[in-house]
């Protein structure tokens, strides 16, 4: 399959007209050296600095067709994407994110410009967050799927997790709701007479960027931390299902308070009425923004990263859960499974 | 898809039956908690404990058809040698391994009790050598894809590389070589008269077992990266292609006495000759054992889990590489890629 007049990273080039070494060689000079990197790619692993004598670990998959689609996300796109989604997850623990790792699985049929642009967009989601890309796998496959692992550092602090919320904590928000749930939701609507997707359209669209680039607040989980924040929780899922997760691990009611979102909701309930859709259905339901939610003593400094949007209450019936306005909350959100088979809103 | 007649876990169960928790919840009670594990699976990360203040980051992922195939490996087969093709990259940095993630993407239709073996076999691995299996994610997706990332403790030690050969260290190795190869064969030959795999003989065979079950010398990383070894890399392509890596990376020649692998060679002779094969071709390209391939001064008291099996001489005229006898190697090992697309032994 090699193509004798084009170079072998040229634009019609293929995955499979490289060998291993020559991929690995394209993507590894694109990637960030972090001031955490003590080894990075190229030895049978890597070695990442963790002054805190402990590391924060997550890893987070992303499948074509399930977590994305070439014709909606660049590689750039999704690079930026898997890094940006497990960085979230460090900062939800009060971790500073220090380095990554990312494995690939990509059909031979893959352009090779489409895996340097996911190097790229790793690159540039991590590099101006000081976090490395320290090493990676390749694989021949049938379908593209991505996986990364992340570190942190807890710099001396406790984890922060998930099951600390106590009744009479205020809950709060850094980052968006619902927009990346919009930028799908017009992804999905652009659609020529033909069937084909009309794209161009909404290259400027700021739903449609973050869905493509979440941009989460990395350094407020850090900075909640220090704070004394009882608990806290990356929003992928969306804001009424990790609520409550954060409900039932604490063993509370988490109570928020429609006033302090309806300014989510007025600002996309514009593309909501275009599309006919409901912009509570995505600041409630919408994952991937990657908001961090969490809750703070009542008489905490809460960092301005953060707003107020609900109160814990104890769970006296014995039941955790959410409400919206002290109303038991819709159910929405996301789920990879269930019985309908494979990835479904819900 | 629900089967009423069963419960979710029964044996006609497939992971479309379930919802993400559910699934995850039959997962995370079968994997084992270590000495490092300071916060397991349940989180947005796990927290593993790092004494060394570096970690040791490793990734490796296995594809359906590709790595593995569901007629010739059990779930618990897969689930072990994940594991332990990246513990074994930890060791080979003469590290101790302390934990790992694994991202799982799952087809609808994959039995339950086949995603609960894999769990199995993580913990069959991971449980005696006290490293902990401590999160993970889920995925549907179209093929089975298991990506483990693995991480491991240098406790004071700096991370022994694949760079650091010099003229006049003695190449020494520890583990098997061959025998994974060697039982692939085995399996891809099995068939009966209509075409169809008979496996049931060959469970009991070592070399099947070898290649279902790696058992690579995890401690002896360690004990070298302890006694001065300068270099370490697994041998998980072929010892050639492998020893071709150390040689480049260090710049010297490694010459390989076959007189030392000839008892691997002997070994092997039998089931080579039953099946057509050479035995030279797997002990010198079969990856998959995860040996641990190493130099060390001349004078150095090497462990007793290596063996010398050749000289590090220099790369007089600029060429490093691999000798055998003092003749060049043949080219043997494998690639994941290459012109001839998708994985493919040559």
């Amino acid at each position: 399959m090699t193509h004798p007049t084009a170079p072998l990273d040229g634009p019609g080039a293929v995955v499979g007209d490289l060998d291993e070494t020559g991929l690995l060689e394209l993507i590894t000079r694109r990637l960030p050296h972090a001031s955490h990197t003590l080894l990075g790619p190229g030895d049978d692993a890597a070695v990442v600095a963790a002054p805190d004598g402990r590391v924060v670990v997550t890893t987070d998959v992303l499948v074509e067709d399930h977590h994305f689609r070439r014709v909606w996300s660049s590689g750039a796109d999704v690079g930026w994407r898997a890094a940006m989604q497990n960085l979230a997850d460090v900062a939800a623990m009060g971790a500073r994110p220090t380095g990554l790792v990312v494995a690939l699985v990509l059909p031979a049929a893959t352009p090779v410009g489409w895996v340097t642009a996911v190097a790229d967009g790793l690159a540039q989601a991590c590099g101006p967050h000081d976090v490395g890309v320290v090493g990676g796998d390749l694989s021949a496959g049938e379908r593209i799927v991505v996986a990364v692992t992340a570190f942190g550092d807890l710099a001396g602090h406790p984890p922060v997790r998930r099951d600390g919320a106590r009744p009479g904590d205020v809950v709060v928000l850094a980052g968006g709701l619902g927009r990346s749930a919009a930028g799908l939701a017009l992804l999905e609507a652009a659609r020529r007479e033909d069937g084909a997707p009309d794209l161009e359209a909404l290259d400027d669209d700021p739903c449609v960027h973050a869905y493509r680039r979440p941009d989460p607040p990395l350094t407020a989980g850090a900075r909640a931390a220090l704070a004394g924040a009882t608990s806290l929780l990356d929003v992928s899922d969306g804001l009424v299902r990790d609520a409550g997760r954060l409900a039932a691990a604490s063993g509370v009611v988490v109570d928020l308070d429609s006033a302090a979102l309806v300014g989510d909701h007025d600002a996309l309930a514009p593309t909501a009425d275009a599309l006919g859709a409901r912009a509570w259905d995505w600041v409630l339901g919408g994952g991937e923004d990657h908001a961090l939610l969490g809750t703070f003593p009542p008489d905490a400094a809460v960092p301005e990263d953060f707003r107020r949007i609900g109160t814990v209450h104890p769970a006296d019936d014995g039941a955790p859960g959410v409400r919206v306005d002290g109303s038991p909350a819709p159910v929405a959100g996301w789920d990879h499974f269930g019985p309908a088979g494979g990835a479904s809103r819900r």
